[in-house]
C-alpha cells in the first residue's frame, strides 16, 4: 500500500478516558443521522427519519437506466439485470425494522472511534422487491456453494484496505424456503432515495444494517467462506485485537421509549408536568418476536409490565408498547427493557466489544417533572 | 422560574481549549443533520438529503385535517385556514437554497457550545405554497404594522426559556411587492416531509434558516418589535455576551466542493490519483447573485477563476462552478471562495461571535494524491 493511504487510513482505536468526541467522530454524525427518538411515533418511519449510515460516499445515480445487477460465481446461468428488469418478477412488500450495528456504541466505556450513536440508529421501512431465492433459482446455484457475496457501489478505504463495500451472507440464510431475503427497489411505495441505495439494496430481515448491502451491483456465488473487509476484519465482536471474534449477525432485543414531555434544547433532557403520562415506545427482536416489556420509572429500581401489541403480520417490523406513570416532581430516570420469545433480553450493565456492535443496554432517559404550578 | 427548570437548561458557553464535543453536542448532532457534500451534484437535494435542524421535538401530525393556521394582530379581517384552504390560492414554486445561521460552528475557535456543525448545513428544494403578501392583503395589514410574528408548534425550553418557537419578520419584508416569502406545504412536489415542517411552514427566501418557521400555527402583525427569545436573545451577532448584538438576516456567500475521489471511512480524508480532475461545486449568496468563484489548490497561496454557470430563472438557489485541476502525487488543500453582485465574499480567516452566526469562512479540503502507480 502507498504510504499516502496509510497516512489517512488509521488503524481502530478506543477513545481514552474523559476523550470527548473527536473532529472525525464528528464529520460522521454531521453526515449520518439517526431517528429523532419522538418519530418512534410512526409504524413506519419517513425516510428523511429513517437512520442512515454510509460508510464512503452515496453514490450518484441520476437515471437508473444504465445500472446492471450481475449474478454469477457458482451458478448455472450467470445473469445480468436491469433495475427495470427486476420489476417483472412478482413484487413482494415487507415491513423491516432495520439497526445499526454500532448502535449505542458513543455510550460505551471505553468508546470504540467510529461512528458515534446513542440509542437512535434504528427505523421501519416497507421495502418492496424480488426476494432473492427467486433470482437465485433461475440462476441455478451449483452444488457445494457456501457463501453468496454481495458488492455495491460505494467505494472507499477504511484501515488502508481500499474497497467497493462488500457483505457475504450464508448460502441457507440467502436461498433457503424461509428465506425472507429481497432485492429491493422501493421503499414506502416510492423508489429508493439515494441514501437508502437508489436504484437497488439488498434487505436482510432481522439481521442489523450492515448486511443490507446499497447500491446493489453484483450477487456472486461462491464455494468457500468470504473473508473480504467488512465480514472477517470489521463487523466481529472481540474483547482483544488478535481475536478472530464471533460475527455480527441478527438483531439483539431493544425497546425504546418515546422521550416524554419537551426537551431543553441544548442538553434534551426532558420536562414534564405532574400527572398521569402513558408512555410509549417500540421494541424488536431479528431473533424471535418480542413478548415481554418491562418498565422502570426509577433507574432500574423497580419494574412494571407495559402493555406490548400483539405482533400482528409484519413478523420483522417493531411492535407498540404502552405504560401509565403517575409523574411527581422530581428527578426520575425511565428505562424500558424488551425480551424476545427465545429468552434473549437487554443486559442492564454494557455489553463491551472493541467495535461496539450488536450493544443493546438499556436506554436511560432522565426526566425532570416540575412542581404543579410551575 | 422553576428550579428545576433551570437545572437542565443552561446559559450558553463556550468550548474550552481543546475541549471535544461533549455528550450534549452529539446527542443535536445525531438527531439533526447535514448535506452530504457528494449530494451538491443534485441540482435539488433529495428531502432527505437537505439539512435538517429542529429546536425542539418534532410535532407528530398524522393528517393536517385538524391544522388551523391563524392571521391576527394588526389586521381588519382575522383569518383563519385549514391546510386545505391554502391550496385555493394561487400555487406558487421556488427553488430555494437554505442554509443553517450556524453552518460552520464546531469549526470555529473557540467554539460556541450548540449544534456543531461542520460546513454541511444547507440544501436547495422546490417549495411550494402561497405568498405571505397575499394571505396578509386579505387580512388588511392595518397602519403603524411594524413586525410580522410567526409560531411554529415546536414546544421546548432554552437558556431557562420555555417556549413555542417564534420569529419575526420586518412588515416590508413580509408584505411588500417583492416579497418572495411563501407560506409552503409542498417540498419538491409532495407534502412537506414531518421535520420539513408538516403540514406548513414558511420560506424566507435569502434568510438563514432561522427565519424558516416550521409547523406554523400563527401568524400575527405588531405595532411594536418582536422580542421572543429567538429574536433578541438567539440569532444575534455578539462578541460580549451583554452586547444587544445584531440581527441575524440575510445568508452570506458561501461556496462549496463536492470533494473529489473517494474517502477513508474514519478519516474523511479525501484520495484521488494523479491527472486532470474537474472539481465541481455550488455557491450561494442570500443577499445577491453570485458573479465570481476563486478556486485554491495549495491551501490559499494562489487562486484560479472557476467558471461559474449563469444564474438562470432560479434566483434564490445556489449556482453550478467547475475548475480543472491537474492533480499530482502529494498532499493538497483545496478551497473555493464566492463572491456576490454587491461584492459580499468570503473571509479566509474566521469571522467569530458568541453564537457562532453568519460564518462563512471558506471551506478546506485536503486531498491526497497517490503515486500513479498505486
Amino acid at each position: 500500500m502507498d504510504r499516502r493511504l496509510c497516512d489517512v487510513s488509521a488503524s481502530a482505536r478506543l477513545a481514552g478516558p474523559d476523550e470527548g468526541i473527536g473532529r472525525d467522530e464528528l464529520a460522521l454524525a454531521t453526515r449520518n443521522h439517526g431517528l429523532p427518538l419522538e418519530a418512534l411515533r410512526y409504524d413506519v418511519t419517513p425516510p428523511g427519519l429513517h437512520y442512515v449510515l454510509t460508510h464512503y460516499d452515496i453514490p450518484y445515480v441520476p437515471g437508473d437506466e444504465s445500472w446492471e445487477l450481475t449474478i454469477g460465481g457458482r451458478v448455472r446461468r450467470p445473469m445480468s439485470f436491469e433495475p427495470a428488469d427486476l420489476r417483472a418478477y412478482p413484487a413482494v412488500t415487507l415491513r423491516v425494522t432495520l439497526e445499526c450495528a454500532g448502535n449505542g456504541r458513543a455510550l460505551l466505556t471505553p468508546r470504540p472511534v467510529s461512528q458515534p450513536w446513542l440509542v437512535e440508529a434504528v427505523g421501519t421501512a416497507e421495502w418492496t422487491g424480488v426476494p432473492l431465492r427467486l433470482l437465485l433459482a433461475d440462476a441455478g446455484v451449483e452444488d457445494g456453494a457456501v457463501d453468496v457475496v454481495f458488492t455495491g457501489a460505494d467505494h472507499g478505504v477504511e484501515r488502508g484496505v481500499e474497497q467497493d463495500y462488500q457483505r457475504a451472507l450464508p448460502v441457507d440464510v440467502a436461498v433457503g424456503e424461509e428465506s425472507d431475503v429481497l432485492v429491493a427497489y422501493g421503499m414506502n411505495g416510492a423508489p429508493l432515495p439515494p441514501q437508502h441505495g437508489l436504484p437497488l439494496r439488498l434487505v436482510v430481515p432481522g439481521w442489523y444494517g450492515m448486511a443490507h448491502v446499497k447500491w446493489l451491483r453484483d450477487i456472486t456465488v461462491t464455494d468457500r467462506p468470504f473473508t473480504g473487509f467488512q465480514q472477517s476484519v470489521a463487523y466481529r465482536l472481540r474483547r482483544h485485537p488478535e481475536e478472530e471474534g464471533e460475527p455480527v449477525t441478527r438483531i439483539a432485543p431493544r425497546a425504546l421509549l418515546v422521550p416524554p414531555g419537551f426537551p431543553d434544547f441544548m442538553s434534551r433532557a426532558r420536562v414534564v408536568r405532574p400527572g398521569t403520562l402513558t408512555l410509549e415506545g417500540r421494541a424488536w427482536s431479528g431473533r424471535a418476536p418480542v413478548t415481554r416489556v418491562e418498565v422502570s420509572t426509577d433507574g432500574g429500581l423497580g419494574w412494571g409490565e407495559a402493555e406490548v401489541e400483539p405482533a400482528g403480520t409484519h413478523r420483522w417490523a417493531w411492535g407498540r408498547w404502552r405504560f401509565a406513570w403517575a409523574a411527581t416532581p422530581g428527578d426520575h430516570v425511565l428505562t424500558a427493557r424488551a425480551t424476545d420469545a427465545e429468552g434473549h433480553t437487554q443486559p442492564l450493565e454494557q455489553p463491551w466489544n472493541r467495535g461496539g456492535f450488536a450493544n443493546n443496554l438499556v436506554q436511560r432517559v432522565p426526566v425532570v417533572c416540575l412542581e404543579p404550578d410551575d
